[in-house]
């Protein structure tokens, strides 16, 4: 049975639904410990590492635009307050009080945490949910976890044996894998799961390297497929970030050889971010059913340009394959910009099929809770006890 | 003269025009034999070789609920009946009901088929033509020439010979030549023509592998040359499909070399769905006034967002360019979808410059004829005698 | 403080905006000495080299139906009106009326142009100024620099010496550098300046071809580092062009380790164009304050679908990373179609995000500004003196 839906009223309806969802963050990080000054909150409004010449500023962008225009009345103040003002109002409310604030009003639930970057400036997962009331599940950063290895080891053999033991005991609490080969060796990466000598022999030449930061390939395909073989869910960086990446090897074409490999692991495939790759992306979920997307970097960078990200990854790819995350990292508006654009957009493009008579009302609000906590459901295999009601 | 054209007049207007048109479908395949069962239809509906974990279904897809919006009415059902109320009419019809209807509805008045692939599932040509009363014209494919001539050679001499003498057979009827080197080399090819000794040793090689799929690039080269010389018309499989191809080989820019190398040849080169490189291939239209190109295949797979991919096709192809196709395979709604989505596309696309006052209605009715046969009809010398009126 | 904004007025007030601005066209080129006949003017349509089979014409395109409308009544005529008529009366009025008006109509006050390419067959820079009243700053274009050395050198170091000293008398004046690699090379250049020694090497290579055209990358290498070492602004020629180019060689990412060491020099990159690459474009825009773009060729092309182009480079770009250009060349009604196309797209756009409470009409009147006068002044660090007022 179909609701009849004038065109007002099916948005209406759309966002209530929108609204309404606890949502679940597959993928963000903590906020900043201490309240940055303008500069520092600048920087983590973008992702450049330099700053633009002045009187050019990190407001005058899409996200600018949409931080004054939503975060603003959550502090308090007019919608589109000036970013002086904001940063002053922001200063006196005191760094924890805007956090719990603007996570209160993101209406997120639950966010699998990424805190394998940057951690000391950030709040640890348990302070964050002290201060916002949000649970967080542990997102294990493969690279991240090579690299303690690497400092409490002495050669080769050592290595691998403590990269391997500290894998196995994450995954204890892991409720998904994360690489970040993207910024190391690009995703062009070689398919296959490296031998054992390989791995030593690779782990040697790191060794030989004396550089923390791992970006040997064969090490990087080593955490990768150990992380297929145990069957649970990978997330992988793709499309934009900052600039230690080349955009051209973030494609997430080039996992398509690797991801085809892992159809038989039973392993899930997560591909994060995606922009401007949402179409290819989109593709690779058409045609391997173990392989999710989102698109949710782009969300508060493209501002009021959103839905056009959104309607990309709503072309190829199955609807049980698109999930919601914010990618915030450091600033909480990120959390409330992540989650209101994109219950802004998801209203504007699915309320656009409805309205054209293409959807069916019912169909569309299915479909937001598909993408606002379903699909992590599944892709996660996540319980919702302990979550915020 | 221009008429003077009211907003809703407009839309009125073009919809018509778009309706009136007894389709050219350029590109597109026959409809199975005997009526899937629930898995099989399924199957159909999706470029994925696996069937997504219970309880995702191929249903929950734009694809899907397209077909339930624009199918169900044809065979009798509300719009949007459920998946399984649809596939039990479907069944309670038949298989050949349903594709006369289907088939009907579309009107679609003439399809240039390639039976080149899983054709032991279809059914013939004529029995497409017995059934649904459409007339078809034969494409024919490349590589499966040359490998039904690998299964009667004993040798590389016997190979080639076997090849050109088939070859030289098949285009007395043959109304286009097709190459799927995006599944078999991708098409980074070479552009030059390759050297009889050349194609004599890749012949060797092929015989030597043992196996009758066509892989070898030289030989893919001369089949693809082999069709240019003779100036007719080459339609290549470029963009998404199934998972047997890797999307990024399949971007048509890999083809300009040869592209370019094609034009004292006489022949015109028609790039095939596109998706998600519409904006590349029309690039290649504009560049290079023997090309042409459709976005059919995302047409039905993008269903509520079709007109997004229609919209990039029309922006830097020259009008007389762009071509319309289903590339239907299996499932005679996807001629129903096909020609559906393309046509309230279309209108979607075309009525808003007239809205806009940047098109005139005159030029926008003139161009969906073109889109819809004229522009067929040139590229591929079609009179229209035996045509369904 | 913010101004209500009602819907209409809203767009009212960025129309005005948008028209009232004396628009810097930071790329585009002089226009022909003589009126072209139909062939000629038809050819100056398109970047295509050969003309499509007839009865197509280059009428029939985004372009052609743009300059049937916006074009025809500058010169008094209907709008619309038959391509036929449009050439008759421009035959009539002259080619230096019809440049009159049609700069006169296009609003724009001043011009950086590249009169390096095919400079015989048009009006000087200064013959323009006459003619249109539109002063120009000049753009050295690095290829043709080295090409006129090459003719007045006899062997690789008089080569280089030459080059060099034309480069270091051209910096007297030059406003922008330019370069066409995306032609000669591709952008997938070797991102290191190359050395001394490479340099001659490299030189006496090209003397050995005999081939005025440069193609060799070592010198374009040296022409781009040589620009950039001085701290101005370089302008790279990105996305599409005519065929002597690869569309997959000119996409701006393969800019990216270029830009990067850059970064160190005080030089600003501007990377023209850009279709069908503007996301990939923006991304850049985004992670380097030194990078800005333009979308100017892409503007008159698309036509009717120019804000799609407009919309993807105000995704990722910062506000005061966007530019201004037409990239006209040859017909004056390419000044025309890229400045009233891109003040009517502009409007549509940022109006969109007015109208949906997402930006302030202060603010988009303030980008509309910045993107059409402002950023162009920052990057090449124009006096506003001796401008048409």
């Amino acid at each position: 049975m179909q609701r009849p839906a004038g065109a007002s009223s099916a948005r209406d309806a759309l966002r209530r639904a929108a609204s309404g969802i606890a949502l679940i963050d597959h993928h963000a990080h903590s906020v900043l410990r201490t309240g940055p000054d303008r500069a520092g909150f600048e920087d983590a409004m973008t992702e450049a590492h330099e700053r633009p010449p002045a009187p050019a500023t990190a407001f005058d962008s899409q996200l600018g635009f949409a931080l004054r225009r939503h975060c603003a009345p959550v502090l308090g103040l007019e919608p589109f307050a000036p970013a002086q003002a904001y940063l002053a109002r922001r200063a006196e409310l005191g760094a924890a009080e805007a956090t719990r604030r603007l996570l209160a009003a993101s209406g997120i639930g639950l966010v699998l945490l990424d805190h394998g970057y940057a951690a000391e400036r950030l709040l640890t997962p348990a302070e964050f949910t002290t201060v916002t009331g949000v649970p967080t599940r542990p997102v294990v950063r493969l690279e991240a976890v090579a690299e303690e290895a690497f400092e409490a080891s002495r050669d080769a053999h050592e290595l691998v044996r403590a990269i391997d033991a500290r894998l196995e005991a994450a995954s204890a609490t892991a409720t998904a894998w994360k690489t970040i080969a993207a910024y190391r060796t690009g995703l062009a990466l070689d398919p296959a799961p490296p031998g054992d000598g390989e791995v030593r022999a690779a782990a040697a030449d790191w060794i030989a390297t004396g550089d923390r930061r791992l970006r040997h390939p064969v090490l990087v395909r080593h955490l990768i497929w150990w992380a297929l073989s145990r069957g649970g869910a990978l997330q992988v960086h793709t499309g934009f970030g900052d600039p230690d990446l080349l955009l051209a090897d973030a494609n997430p074409l080039h996992l398509q050889p690797l991801i085809a490999r892992a159809t038989s692991t039973g392993s899930r495939i997560a591909l994060l971010h995606c922009h401007p790759f949402e179409r290819e992306a989109a593709f690779l979920c058409h045609a391997f059913g173990h392989v999710v997307m989102d698109v949710g970097l782009a969300v508060p960078h493209l501002g009021a340009q959103a839905p056009g990200s959104i309607r990309q990854a709503l072309g190829l790819a199955p609807l049980h394959a698109v999930l919601f995350s914010t990618d915030a990292w450091g600033l909480p508006e990120l959390y409330l910009l992540g989650s209101r654009l994109w219950r802004d957009a998801i209203v504007d493009v699915l309320g656009a099929h409805v309205e054209a008579g293409e959807w069916t009302l019912d169909d569309a609000v299915r479909v937001i809770g598909m993408i606002g906590r379903g699909n992590a459901e599944r892709t996660y295999g996540l319980s919702t006890e302990g979550e915020r009601p």
